[in-house]
C-alpha cells in the first residue's frame, strides 16, 4: 500500500482526493493535513466522509509527513510548496503539488503573475509539468511533479493535437472559459455565496488570470512557436466543470475527418479523453463525478476558424483525479487504478 | 457473471441502474431495454456513457429477455410489470421491479391510489418488499422483488426503529418529504422545465400522494397498529436527494440516549445506514451519489414530539442502489458490491 | 416627500428597502447606513443600483438620523435597535425595526430564545406588531413598528383564520418552513456559499428556531389559546421565497366550502392576500418579487388534519415589502403605494 | 389608452410582454393571443397573474385583432408573422414583431439561415430593426418593427460604438455568448429539463446560430465593412440573463480613457445602457428585472485585442422591455414608460 499524505485536505480539491483515494485500491492515506482545522475530526468537516474516515486534522509538518508518507499532495495556496520544499524531502517522499509553483519554467513569468517570490526556484527545472496525456513519460522518473491546473488542463488538451499539428495559427487563439464554483474553492467570501452566484454569471480575471502563461507555455512547447493567446474565465452558477470554447484561424483549408484524424491520432487510446463524434458538443454534464476530457471541434468555412471545446470535471481531472492519475505513473500502477469513475448523470 | 436486463434503461432510475452496474464486478449488462428509443445506441441517450456502453436500446420484450438473462429490473411506470408477469417469467428469472406494482399487498389500496386494475394479482403474495434493512431474510428466496419507492425507502427507514418499538403514536405521524427533480422522471413536462423548477418549492400531491399507502402499510407492519399519516412531498430546485421531516409524539417520555440507543440496535450494523451525531441534521448532500441513508433526530420536550429526519439520494438508495442491494441478497453476493460509493462534495 | 433613513442598507433587506423605494413616489432616501461600507459608494456595494444611487452609506448615527428623517428603518442584527432606542428619537422619527427586538411582548421569552439583554424593554409594549393584514389599525398610530419575520409573516397569515375561528386545535400545529438563501443574510460563511447550498437541503434550528416565540405569540392572540407549535425551518437552494406547510388537527368536520368562506371572510378585501383556487398550491416562483402571500389548504379527511400551504417572497412581503406597507399606513397612504409588484416569472 | 394585443402570449417573452405592460401607465391589453391554451384562463396559465388578469386566452386571429388594438407584439415561431401580413392589417395597427421575420433585409439570407420560405417579402423593405438605441428615428414613424433577437441586442450595443468608430478590425471579431434558459422557450422538450440543464453548460448552434446573421448586417451597417463574425451560444443553469464576452483586434493602440471616451459619447445620454466604470465586469444578476445593457470593456496590450463585454436580461431589453420601448418611441410616450425597473438583486 502506497501511503499517502494530503497537506490541504479540507480544501474541495483536498476532499476530493480524499473521495477518489477511498477507492484506490492501492494507496491508504496516512495524513490528513489542514491548518484550518487541525485537530477536528475530518468527518466533521466534510460529513460525506461519516463512519469513512475516522482521523482527526494534523497540522502542515511536511517534515514530519515526509517521512511517514511514500507521496505527498500539498492542495494549498500558492507559494506555500515552494516555501517548504527541501532536497530532503524530495529524498523521502514524492511531490504531487496541486499549486500554480512548479508549473511555469521561467520563475520570472512566475512571479510577475503571481505577484509573489518564489522560494525555491532550484526545483522548478526538475519538476514535471503532469499533464499525463503529454508527459507521461517524463512523470514516471519525476520527484515531482507540478499538477496542471483546471482550466489549462482543460484548455491545453482541447488544442493540443492541433497546435502540435501546425494546423492553427498559434497567436491568433482565444479560449473563452467557464466553470462552476467549486474552482473558487471553500473560502467564505461574500462573490463566492449562493444568492451571488446563483442566477449569474460574469466574466472575471479578463486579460490576467494566472492560468494564462501556463497555459501559453505548454502550447509553445507542442506548437514549436510563440504563443500569446487570450484567455477569459467566467463563474458559471453550478458545483462542478469547466467548459472551454476556443477559437483559432486555420494555417489552411482542412476538412472534418482531417482534423478527426488528427484528434484520434493523440487520443484514440487514451483512456481518458474521448473525442465526441461529429456535431455533439461537450457539455459538462457528461463528464461530471469522472476523470474524462470530453473534446469536439467545428470547422467554420465562412470565417476559416475552427471552434475547439473540450469538458473535465474541474475537480477531477482538473485537480485530485489527474493527481491520483500522476500518482498511478509515478508509482507504476495502471493509470485508472482508482479513477475507473463513470459520470454521473443526471 | 450475472446476467443483467434492464426495461426502462433510458429513464433516469434505469441510467443509474447502468452506471451503477458498471462498475459490479459480477453483474453484466445484456438487454438494454427502451421502448422510446429501440435500436438507437445508447450512448447517443445518455451521452456519459460514451464509449463506456457500446449497445443499442431493444423492445420490452420480456419473455424474451428472461431467457438471456438471469434477473431482470423493470424501472418501467406503474402497470407494466404486473401486465406482463408470468410464472414462465419467474420461473426462468429473478425480477427486480422498481415500480408500484407489487409494493401493496392490499391490491385494492392499489388499484384506489393508482387509478389502475391490476393486472397479475396472483403474484402479489409472493412479491417481498424490498426494503432490505428490513426484509433482507425475506428476499433471500425471492423470485419477484417490489423495489420500494424514493419517497418510502426515506419515510420508513427514518421512523422504523421508534415505529417498531411503539414509542410514538402512530397517528401522530407526519411526514413532510423533499425531493430533487430527478425523482419526476425525464418525460417532457411543462411543469419539470428547468425555469419552472428552478427558483422555485412547492408542494404536490397534498394529501393524496401514491407513496402514502405504501409508507402506511410497511410502518403498521413494523408497528403493529393501524397507521394513518399525513404525507407531503415537495418539488425542491436540485436534481438528486430527499429529505424527509417526520414528526410523531412520544408515547412517553424519553432522553435522547435512549431514543439514540434505539437508532444504534437497529442501524448499527447497517452498512448504508448512519445515524448522525447528537445535533447533526442530515443534508441531501452529504448523502448524493452514495447508497446512504443519513438519520437524525431531535426530542423536543415543549411539545412532546420527536422531529425525525432522513435523507438518501433518491436515484441510488431510493432506485437503483437499492435494486442493486436486492439483486446482491438475491444472489448471495457481498451486500455492498457495487455500491461502495462515496458520497460526492461538493 | 417622506425622508426615509435606513441603518443597515448594506444587507439583503436593506438592499431590497432601496430598490422598493426606489419606486416609491412619495418617499425619498437620505441615509443609507452601513457599519461595514461606511464611505464607500452604495452602488459600488449593489452595482445593480448603478447610475441609480449616488450616495455613499454613512455610520451607524441613529441620533443624527433621527433629526433628518421622518421615518427609519433598521434593518440591523438582533440587539441593534433596543440597544440605541430612546424617547428623543421616537418623539422624533417613526422607527420600523427589522429585526426582532419588539416583537415580542414578554422580554424574558425574547431573552431566552436569542440568548441577549434587552437593552431597552421599557418601549416593548408601546411597539406595535407590524402584521399589516391584522394589526393594520394600530400600526396607524404608532411609533415604534416591529416588522415580523419572513418565516413568521408566512406561518401566521397562513394559519390565522382557522385559528381565529377556532377551527383548529392549535396545540396539534405543526409547521415545515422552507427559505431561500437570502435569509441567511449577505455574511461570508461557509454554510452560505454556492458550493454548499446548491444541489442541497437540510433542516435547521430544529425544535429551537427563534422565530417560534414569535409565531407562537401571535396565533395565542389569534385563537385565545395558548399555542405551542413545532416549527422546522430548511434552507432551500435558491435565491428568494418561503413556502410554509401547516398541518393541524380540525376541531369538527368542515367542508373544503366552509374553509374556503373562512378564509375569503378575512382576505378577499386584502390587496396583498391572495387565496388560491381548490386544488392549487401555492409555489414560491409565482410571488417572487412581488409583495404577495399565496394561500390554499386542503382538507384530508383520513387523518381529520387541514394542511394549509403559503408562500410569499421572503425580502418582500417578508421583510422590506412589509416595512414599506407598514410605512404606507403610519403616513396615511395608499397602503400598495409603492408596492404594485407584478411576480416575475420565469 | 393604447390598445395592445399579443399574439403568443404565453410563451415567456409573451408572459413578460404582460406583466410589464401591467405597469404600464398609458397602455392596456385587449388581446391575450395564445394557440395553445385558447379559452383557458391567462392567470391559470401564468399563475403570478391570478387576480391581475381575468381574461382568457383567444386564437390567432390577426385580422380581427387588428381591428381592435392600437399595437399588435407577435412573440410567436419564426414564419408566422411574415405568414399572416397585410397592408390591411398595417393600415390598421402598428406591429411589433418580436420573430425574426422581418430582421434581415436580404430575404435569402433569412430563408437560408432559418430554413424557410419568407412568406411577405414585400414588406420587409419597410420593416425597421428596432434596436432603439441605434435605429431610434427610423422606429418613430414605422409601421412595422422588427423587434431585434435576445443574442443580437446583446451583442451589438456592446460592439456598435467601436465598430461605428473603426477602432476594431470587424473580421476578427468573436463573440462568446451565454444564455439563461428562458432563452429556449417554454416548450416541453427532454433538453430543457430541469435535470438536463442543472449543474451543466454547454455550447450549441456552433457556427450556425440564428442570430449570427443579424449581428453581422447590423454591424457591417455600423462600420462600413463586410463583416464576417465568429458567434457562439451557450446554455446557462439560469432563468434569465445573457452575457457576451467579445473578442476583436483593435487597428491601431489607443488607451482605457480613448476607448471609453467613445462608449461615453454614444451611451451617456442613453437611459437603458450603463458604461461601466475601469475593471468591473458586467454580470447579468446586476440587470436581471431591468431593461438596462450593462457594459465594460478591457484591452489587452500582450495580444492588442479588446475584450468588450455585455449583459442584459434576455427577457426584457432582449425582448419584451425592448418590444414595449419600440412602442413607446412609435406612440410618442417617454421611451422609459413602464420600463423603470430596478434590477432585482438578489
Amino acid at each position: 500500500m502506497i501511503k499517502v499524505g494530503i497537506i490541504g485536505a479540507t480544501g474541495y480539491a483536498g476532499g476530493e482526493l480524499v473521495r477518489l483515494l477511498a477507492g484506490h485500491r492501492e494507496a491508504e492515506i496516512v495524513w490528513y493535513g489542514s491548518k484550518s482545522y487541525i485537530d477536528k475530526k475530518y468527518a466533521d468537516v466534510y460529513r460525506n466522509m461519516f463512519e469513512l474516515v475516522e482521523d482527526s486534522c494534523l497540522d502542515d509538518n511536511i517534515e514530519e509527513l515526509a517521512k511517514r508518507a511514500d507521496v505527498i499532495f500539498t492542495a494549498t495556496p500558492q507559494g506555500f510548496c515552494a516555501s517548504v520544499m527541501s532536497q530532503e524531502i524530495l529524498s523521502q517522499a514524492k511531490i504531487i503539488d496541486l499549486s500554480a509553483d512548479y508549473r511555469i519554467k521561467d520563475v520570472s513569468v512566475y512571479e510577475n503573475w503571481y505577484g509573489i517570490v518564489h522560494k525555491s526556484p532550484q526545483f522548478i527545472k526538475e519538476a514535471v509539468y503532469g499533464l499525463c496525456e503529454v508527459n507521461r513519460d517524463a512523470v514516471r522518473g519525476a520527484r515531482l511533479v507540478a499538477n496542471p491546473g483546471c482550466y489549462t488542463t482543460c484548455s491545453i488538451l482541447t488544442a493540443y493535437p492541433l497546435a502540435k499539428e501546425g494546423m492553427i495559427d498559434m497567436n491568433t487563439l482565444i479560449i473563452d472559459a467557464k466553470s462552476g464554483t467549486s474552482g473558487a474553492g471553500r473560502g467564505a467570501k461574500i462573490p463566492n455565496l449562493f444568492c451571488e452566484v446563483n442566477e449569474n454569471i460574469k466574466a472575471y480575471g479578463v486579460a490576467s488570470h494566472r492560468h494564462t502563461p501556463e497555459i501559453e507555455e505548454q502550447l509553445a512547447y507542442a506548437s514549436g512557436e510563440d504563443t500569446v493567446i487570450s484567455f477569459t474565465p467566467h463563474l458559471v452558477p453550478m458545483n462542478r466543470g469547466i467548459l472551454v470554447t476556443e477559437y483559432a484561424s486555420l494555417k489552411k483549408a482542412v476538412t472534418y475527418e482531417e482534423v478527426k484524424a488528427v484528434y484520434d491520432h493523440y487520443y484514440k487510446e487514451e483512456t481518458f479523453v474521448r473525442v465526441l463524434e461529429k456535431d455533439v458538443c461537450p457539455e459538462t454534464k457528461w463528464v461530471e463525478g469522472s476523470n474524462y476530457v470530453d473534446i469536439s471541434f467545428k470547422i467554420d468555412p465562412r470565417t476559416n476558424r475552427v471552434i475547439m471545446m473540450g469538458a473535465i470535471d474541474n475537480l477531477i481531472k482538473g485537480a485530485a483525479g489527474q493527481a491520483v492519475q500522476n500518482m498511478n505513473i509515478l508509482f507504476g500502477l495502471k493509470e485508472s487504478e482508482g479513477l475507473k469513475l463513470v459520470p454521473v448523470f443526471p
